[in-house]
């Protein structure tokens, strides 16, 4: 319906302008939108509520106009700047550059039901002209969850920009790398349409709100546009059931070309005649940035061990389906079709998850290693919200380096004062004074480092035949200092071991006691000058780590416990010499480690009871498991054969200070 | 010259220890380093000034050790934590984890002048072992110039990271875009070698300071080493007169892909028995940015002022060189046979400079446009301290968009309380709901975006027929308010002006007198009710584009002046009625205007006479130059013909806060 002039009463009422109104901005930093008046005829313009419109009065003016008085209806407020003296003359003299500023409350019920009127007087304050606007209020505003609180609340301020920390704001957006899709396994994010309903809860709900007539007035559109950079990276769909509402999702992380950051704009076109293009009158804008791929650290609870099952390690399942049981989670073994020989379970994958205010699953990032076990990950793990993610490294070389034995996380940690309350990534690499040697491939390098809330540190690993950071060290929860030791293997400290049992008298126990032609004496090992000189080596590539994680950890020596490991050195590059008990599996307050098969005094292993009393002092529970002919001779250990998806963290990453 | 152990006295002197050496840093700030000490056998270690080295004594003692004690050279400090008993026994009792913390003063005159002894005792006190080291000090740091002053200061504690603002720090870099090379010309960074004196002065200093004996110890080597994405970046050059003096040049700009930080490091590599590969026992870090290309807005000093020169342009060219001269600055004319009747000099490139504390030059930055004066910006600009920079759009479409008439810069602003003292850079787009509309390549934003120091702006110009946002806006130096002047043209106030003609009885007065087939009156422009549909849509354009400068370059109403300059619209998109003021060539405070052929009111063009009397009271003189027929007609005016060079910005880059 629309209303004619004469059924709006005019009135002028500046006073109540200066009252704060709908986006509780002071006018000047409201959105202002330079509006023209057309003389002698009455146009119609619609208004959005919370902007302003802003008529330079002089442009509009007709020629010789000395004076102008403004009426509105009542609900239309102005402001004349600048201000005309309150006992001046009426109408109101022109001064300088004369501007009219117009607000409106709240959205019209009715097309037109609102007016302004401007009068021009000449110098003898006769009448130049006159404009009237006949105008339509609506309020518009497009809104997401900028508060993080799983709520989509009107209007927020800040809905326009991201900050990051616990007073930031900003919505989030999740990677829909999930897949509803049961029959036929499909990412859904390469779907065009949202297919099932248990999809919409992986995206961010975004709500178009309007209010004022029923209908736009005619000509004008409301129309959502991105840029084209972000249009690669993100999808929007309309919900059918509830008007305005809107579901977004991302198609991709963070990566190097991706800073993770999309906006969605929506504009208000208004029409131009003579069939020129619409014009923009009014742009809302929200911003969204994308959930990072987290990872989770051994002090955080298990929920699922993964392990492959071979021809030849039944009792190696046996020994960690009790200890698993033990720790309250569930083993998941991943059969023989399906790992086809590749017991690797460490290297192919590696577990983490994304969270946001209205949803969280765990994701599983596949290695570029892709052994016999590469189908493992898309094939089994990816489902209805457990997502996949994967790196592919074209045409580069792929080396032992790309398995994600070598990709570990450490727990929460402080360093020279800045937070990392979701652990750093460690990752190893060549030394790079290295004129050749091997490194984590590029690609992943820079998919973990563009996640940015657990800033990597790239240790050296490429003095290793296999060549992971799991083979040196690793974390376990502890209940005092901070909360964890880190653990690494120390050639001196098995070297002090063994010399104490020599000292001791325990200088032919044997070593690999009942594994035949591998026996070995306590003596014969100290006397072996050549496996002296590599274990130096081996001591001084790990103290070179070991400096590395107290400056990029702030961990003191109180933090680390050295374990008695030995190594040798095939091809340049260093083995475990015995199970490598560092390399083990953490569940909760339960460790299940190699097997060392140390020298045994009155009956008992001298490794097993210097690893158990070094835990024991932590409250943890060490348990051995034999993994020496199906892992230990194949150059991997227990937690190479093993996975553990976790509890996520309960602090939430958008709460990081950055 | 190597000194015996007998010719070192050894003394123990702890409480040296806690004054702070070298690096000025606390202890438990310095560089730490695990060291391990050999029983039984004299061993030698090479030292850094500065750092720490950190000996487990409970890891290298021998089984049953119960006491220690430490003698050392005079100038070689140590501490023990935890700390024992003053008033303990001596020798001194183990205590957990016994930590024996080790510095040293100053550099070694002599390879092995200091040593440190420490004897290992059992519970009777008897002497169970004896670890002899023989110490060799160097100081080493590799030095920049990271406080900026354009000296490069000796081990600076900032110098491994950057930080903006004017308490920042962290060295810069400039790319090499010059010509050293004036014969075959070609870009210093394309060589492998540095060939001329002159290129170092574009480089940055890095100096690799070391002291200590004359030669490093046996089997060590200093290493130099960056990261294999940095090393595509950058260039380090030996100088081969001053041992340890380093010529440092980026190869590449900031861009999507390059944040523009780079870091190079400096590894002490220890030799290892057996033939295993070395390790490193020190590495030190310097961090350097590389220098944004910054553009020049209105409001800086022009230097030279570049036009081309066609077989119509004899008269414009004679008005242009009057001007020039008048202001101050060079005329440079690009002959014909380079421009081969190409006069857009404003669009094929645009001018900026490089910046840091040792040196500054001019770079060009060559627009993806090429028309035929495509091989001026390398062929006649490169030259000696004379950068150059293009982005090719490979495969890619380029529109008349991508010509850098649609790139310029605002003067210095300051937007709801940040600060852009180098202003920002403003481009035009389509506006993004457009489906099909024309753009600036992404390439080319996104280089400009990269920059991030004029943080870019984007205008809706694909409006106009050409799309170049110098069309419709441009700045001016102002004496007051925000010491400039954004002047936009305005079909309202060209409507204005000749409605007042018409109402003073100039009706009849002809636009375009002189100009024969082309006159048309007043009273037949305003008649025009096609011309004046196509003006308000022109005037709605500007508008939303007014809208967006004054939120994001913070201005007031009072900033803006709008000029009276009207549109006809052709194939849909606008071009200038008359010749387009607005697109003037700005020179200190001489302004160089397309002659308007305005009507004519008691002889005076009362276009030229208006806008004559709007810069007036900026205290700036008009110059009307006739552009008619050899650019207006072209679509062009006096600012798409022509470019400046100007000087840069005082204000230094690095000094910004981000």
């Amino acid at each position: 319906m629309n209303v004619s002039q004469e059924q709006v009463s005019l009135t002028g009422h500046p006073n109540l302008f200066n009252r704060r109104i709908a986006t509780d901005k002071p006018v000047d930093q409201m959105y202002q939108r330079t509006f023209r008046l057309d003389l002698d005829k009455t146009s119609r313009a619609l208004y959005v509520v919370g902007t302003v419109l802003k008529v330079n009065l002089n442009r509009s003016a007709p020629p010789s106009s000395t004076y102008f008085s403004v009426k509105c209806s009542p609900n239309v407020q102005y402001r004349i700047t600048p201000p005309p003296a309150k006992s001046g003359p009426i109408p109101t003299p022109f001064n300088g550059n004369t501007v009219l500023l117009l607000t409106m409350d709240t959205a019209s019920e009715v097309e037109n039901d609102s007016k302004l009127s401007v009068m021009f007087y000449g110098k003898k304050k006769e009448v130049l002209g006159k404009a009237v606007v006949h105008l339509t209020a609506f309020e518009i505003s497009l809104d997401v969850d900028a508060d993080r609180d799983g709520q989509v609340e009107r209007n927020n301020p800040n809905k326009g920009s991201w900050m990051w920390g616990p007073n930031g704001h900003g919505a989030i957006l999740l990677v829909n790398c999930d897949s509803e899709h049961t029959c036929r396994k499909s990412l859904d994010s390469e779907h065009a349409e949202v297919t099932r309903v248990s999809d919409l809860k992986d995206m961010s709900p975004m709500v178009l709100r309007t209010s004022g007539p029923a209908k736009l007035p005619e000509g004008y559109k409301l129309t959502m546009h991105i840029s084209q950079g972000d249009a690669e990276c993100v999808r929007v769909f309309r919900t059918r059931s509830t008007a305005g509402m809107h579901q977004t999702l991302s198609l991709r992380f963070p990566d190097k070309d991706f800073e993770g950051l999309i906006s969605i704009n929506l504009s208000m076109l208004e029409p131009s005649s003579q069939g020129f293009p619409e014009t923009p009158i009014f742009t809302d804008k929200v911003v969204f940035r994308v959930a990072p791929w987290i990872m989770t650290p051994n002090t955080l609870d298990p929920v699922e061990v993964f392990v492959c099952s071979t021809t030849d390690n039944e009792q190696f399942l046996k020994r960690m389906r009790r200890l698993v049981e033990n720790s309250g989670c569930k083993l998941k073994i991943c059969p023989e079709d399906m790992n086809r020989g590749d017991r690797w379970m460490q290297d192919e994958i590696e577990f983490g998850y994304i969270d946001s205010p209205h949803q969280r699953f765990p994701v599983v990032l596949d290695s570029p290693r892709d052994g016999h076990l590469q189908d493992f990950p898309y094939d089994v793990l990816l489902g209805q919200d457990f997502g996949y993610v994967t790196r592919t490294a074209y045409g580069k070389e792929v080396s032992s380096l790309d398995s994600f034995g070598n990709l570990e996380v450490s727990p929460p940690v402080t360093v020279n004062g800045k937070n990392y309350p979701l652990g750093r990534i460690i990752i190893g690499v060549a030394f790079p004074t290295a004129t050749k040697g091997r490194n984590m491939t590029k690609v992943v390098q820079d998919f973990l480092w563009a996640q940015k809330v657990q800033e990597p540190i790239a240790l050296f690993s490429d003095w290793l035949l296999v060549g992971h950071v799991d083979e040196f060290m690793t974390f376990v929860p502890a209940p005092d200092k901070k909360g964890f030791r880190l653990l690494l293997a120390s050639p001196d400290a098995s070297y002090k071991l063994f010399r104490g049992l020599q000292n001791d008298g325990h200088g032919q126990a044997k070593m690999f006691d009942g594994l035949g032609a591998e026996e070995i004496t306590v003596d014969k090992i100290l006397s072996d000058e050549k496996l002296k000189a590599e274990n130096n080596y081996v001591q001084s590539c790990i103290d070179w780590n070991r400096d590395v994680l107290k400056r990029e950890l702030g961990l003191d020596d109180d933090d680390i416990i050295d374990l008695p490991i030995l190594f040798h050195v095939i091809e340049n590059r260093a083995v475990a010499y015995y199970p490598d008990m560092v390399n083990m599996i953490v569940l909760g307050k339960n460790l299940g480690i190699p097997k060392p098969f140390g020298p045994k005094v009155d009956g008992r292993c001298a490794l097993e009871a210097e690893m158990t009393s070094l835990m024991g002092g932590l409250g943890l529970s060490c348990t051995y498991i034999d993994d020496f002919a199906s892992y230990h001779k194949l150059l991997g250990e227990v937690h190479c054969g093993s996975n553990v998806r976790r509890e996520p963290f309960s602090f939430k990453w958008w709460n990081l200070e950055m």
